[in-house]
């Protein structure tokens, strides 16, 4: 079985799960039902336990969905807890449904994985230990890799149904009621946990800090909980920033922060009222303060900036050069502590956000975006989830979401130390090239053949010297030679679904 | 059948409709499945239209489900507006599902009837020329009458389906994202509206107002909305309000709210933290402004007040007398008004207000209500659904929901003109007496005898004389004399839910 990406999988494994391949990134009009769930009917009176264990063994049952959000990144204290009591609690067989999984929970899910307690794993991402045992076929059945707007698809549609989900919170009242900008934790935005308390059949809230009723705003109501249970610490504040948050001092990121911004400036779409995303990461920031000088040149004003949010995009809309922030996730303190005060940062769900099967996402009325790449190849298809030895170690993320930008730009270095970005093949797609217009390198920028306005426009611009894809690729190869093709087994150790919920592409468990 | 408050229900009728006798105030710990609806995928770029009669025969078929809102009450543009364009279209046999229907709908409902285009009816209430007709038998089908959280339990569970809702709103973007605070005609919190944003197959928003992209704060979103539709002009300001915002200078109704306050800060619930929800309406005003000087005298503060709010309301709030006000309607500009800037001003919607079968609704936490009152009996049991002529005119309201306090006090005048208010048996039990623990008048207050807590508090009271119902009852009768019964004929014209979906009661077609 061959998909329209040109990648092979697996027949049977697909017609057993009930997959079909990627087609095209195109979504139709059709009309879908969204997935009931059930409600515990309860007063309400008293949520509040002091026992995860009784938590667990009340509501958690062998081959059961549980589910957590990841907006703690590297300082959740929430995932482990939690995951240790269940496989103490000799729970078996249960799927694993995070909106992503961050290096904390890495050996906690392999533990999950080798006590039989977790067999089948649906996820953004995942790294380091828990991505290698998984590439080295740890897990019986194969992953199920989901963008963030994929995953709301998924939960709505019913292909994730949640039984229990547990999700950590900075603060809560007696009932539920609660957001993610008081307290010691703070993270801003719970964007993709307002899935997952919206739709789980039961919803548990773990927290440090029990406040009075009622506990407004309220992200998540007291509506949507069954449980509070009070812990001692939901989460690290240093870890929970993604650490780059500052201005990058490499020449060579740089050199792409400033193409990218070429790029944009130069395009049709920067005008007032234009739209965009910049992402996370010292480049992304980089970006984000090209853009503001071209911004207060050229008197633009963007009408939103969408996305995981930083305190830079904060000062934009504090500067009044971008009127409202469209919020799913905040990637440090400044941004989670803006939308406490600032009623033009709307905090959005998962839904809101990317959900292809929607009246509506955010995406859809995005102008510019930029997105990185581990390896793009020829036909502009990108990878952001298998490194050059073929282990798992990335998430999709947003990627295939903001990819139906009017402009996406990828923004990558040719190399990488010794391995090509841009590559003949990626060893994964997962964001197909039909929805990429342009690469910017350091070198300079490759344009999309089925882009020829972007080019006839770039080719005006002398501070931006245009490539095919192909002249970039010979360009890496000659920097880092030919390298050596990545061994694999015939077993697919996961699958990479597109946002519709098809498969674009299978991955194979690696040969040692 | 008999049911539990001793009213006569129609067999056949019931069972045809599948329905239950009302047995018990008590909601019972089941577990429930709410209802999918569907949604038309869009990717939204464009849902702006500038004819009704466009969406109209697009989108409505005979035999559908449509619903509108109240939150505009007399200052209403849409209703007849839309259902003007229906009738042209002349479409037949609708199941009308608003959240309440308003004075200034009533001629234009009556109209529907007779063209058959709508055959069925569910509502909070209804009055003049539209309760009369209906009264008087022009509805083939029975009218199903639902509390606000009644209306809420019912489109989650689905036994409300609505096909199409169409919502008027003082903003909205190209995309339907809307909020009630900003514009011309502005009534605050959309509580009602949100219930058919959330669950309706299909969502028109009708506007006067189309601001720019991505309007914030967004109450409906536009992941809810399948078309926005401009027109002239949704509401008129000066009628949104409830009328009644001014203090009372009537001494029977001071005399009323000074008693009802007395009862409340002698009861054991009057302490810090206590919560309260008094609705609107001059007496209503009254108790607030008393109740304002007892918090101040004794240092109380309350968590929160709940339900429709007020300028007062929000004064306690702004004073600091209240933390938090949690707001499913507003019935004045200045509590509309106030919502946008304070962050202690929480929109809920109705099921967070009072569904029942909820994880947990507002009216389950109230400590002390104040509700009216048509017609109260010596079993406690309230009617504010039918006159002394049987005619119906009224509605269910908040009624039976906020009855589930603590304490639930019933402030009504010992009678009205020539009318009693305390009667041997109300006509149409809407609360049943078991929710109701006290009935304040201006001759003194009555306990019911299952609170003999109260009994006990309120006899040290010297201020507030305290009867037993039936002296209160024989009062009233000496005053206005024994009324002639109302005659009726055997046809039930109206059923009243209890707010759990069983029935309370049935009205009868009035004899000319």
């Amino acid at each position: 079985m061959i998909n329209n990406v040109n990648r092979s999988l697996p027949e049977d494994l697909m017609n057993q799960l009930g997959f079909k391949p990627f087609k095209s990134t195109t979504i139709d009009s059709t009309v879908v039902a969204r997935t009931p769930h059930k409600v515990a009917i309860s007063t309400g009176n008293d949520k509040v336990l002091n026992s995860i264990k009784e938590v667990v063994e009340n509501n958690v049952a062998d081959g059961m969905t549980i589910s957590f959000h990841h907006h703690f990144r590297e300082g959740d204290f929430v995932f482990n807890l939690v995951m240790q009591t269940i496989i103490d609690a000799g729970i078996k067989d249960l799927t694993l449904a995070p909106s992503s999984l961050t290096n904390v929970m890495n050996d906690m899910v392999v533990k999950a994985i080798e006590a039989g307690t977790v067999t089948n794993i649906t996820s953004s991402g995942m790294r380091g230990t828990l991505g290698d045992a998984v590439s080295h076929g740890a897990l019986a059945n194969p992953v199920i890799f989901r963008s963030h707007g994929g995953r709301a698809r998924a939960i709505e549609q019913g292909d994730i149904k949640i039984d229990v989900a547990f999700l950590g919170v900075p603060n809560s009242d007696r009932l539920g009621n609660a957001n993610g900008m008081d307290g010691e934790a703070v993270f801003g935005s719970l964007g993709y946990a307002l899935m997952d308390a919206q739709y789980a059949d039961k919803v548990v809230l773990l927290t440090d800090n029990i406040v009075s009723y009622p506990n407004t705003p309220a992200s998540i109501k007291q509506t949507q909980v069954d449980y509070v249970v009070k812990i001692d610490k939901v989460g690290d504040p240093d870890k929970i920033g993604s650490g780059a948050t500052r201005f990058t001092k490499d020449p060579k990121e740089l050199k792409i922060a400033s193409t990218v911004n070429d790029v944009i400036t130069n395009s049709a779409y920067f005008k007032d009222g234009f739209s965009f995303q910049t992402g996370s990461g010292g480049a992304a920031l980089a970006v984000t303060r090209y853009l503001r000088e071209s911004m207060k040149q050229n008197d633009i004003r963007a009408s939103f900036a969408l996305g995981g949010i930083t305190k830079p995009m904060i000062d934009l809309l504090e500067e009044g050069l971008v009127d409202k922030i469209m919020d799913v996730q905040d990637f440090d303190k400044g941004a989670a502590e803006s939308m406490h005060t600032s009623k033009n940062q709307q905090e959005i769900d998962a839904s809101w956000y990317a959900d292809p099967y929607n009246k509506g996402a955010m995406v859809d009325q995005l102008d510019v975006v930029i997105l990185s790449a581990l390896e793009i190849d020829t036909k502009f298809n990108v990878n952001v989830m298998t490194g050059s030895d073929g282990v798992i170690r990335g998430a999709v993320g947003g990627h295939q979401d903001a990819a139906t930008a009017k402009l996406t730009i990828i923004s990558a270095p040719l190399v990488r130390g010794r391995i090509a970005t841009v590559v003949p093949a990626v060893s994964t797609v997962v964001t197909p090239g039909d929805s990429i217009d342009v690469l910017v390198t350091e070198v300079g920028i490759a344009i999309n053949p089925k882009r020829q306005d972007l080019i006839a426009a770039m080719k005006k611009v002398p501070s931006v010297p245009v490539f095919s894809i192909e002249e970039l690729e010979q360009r890496a190869s000659k920097i880092v030679g030919t390298p050596k093709p990545i061994e694999f087994t015939e077993r697919t150790v996961a699958l990479v679904e597109y946002r519709d919920g098809t498969i674009i592409d299978a991955i194979k468990e690696v040969k040692d």
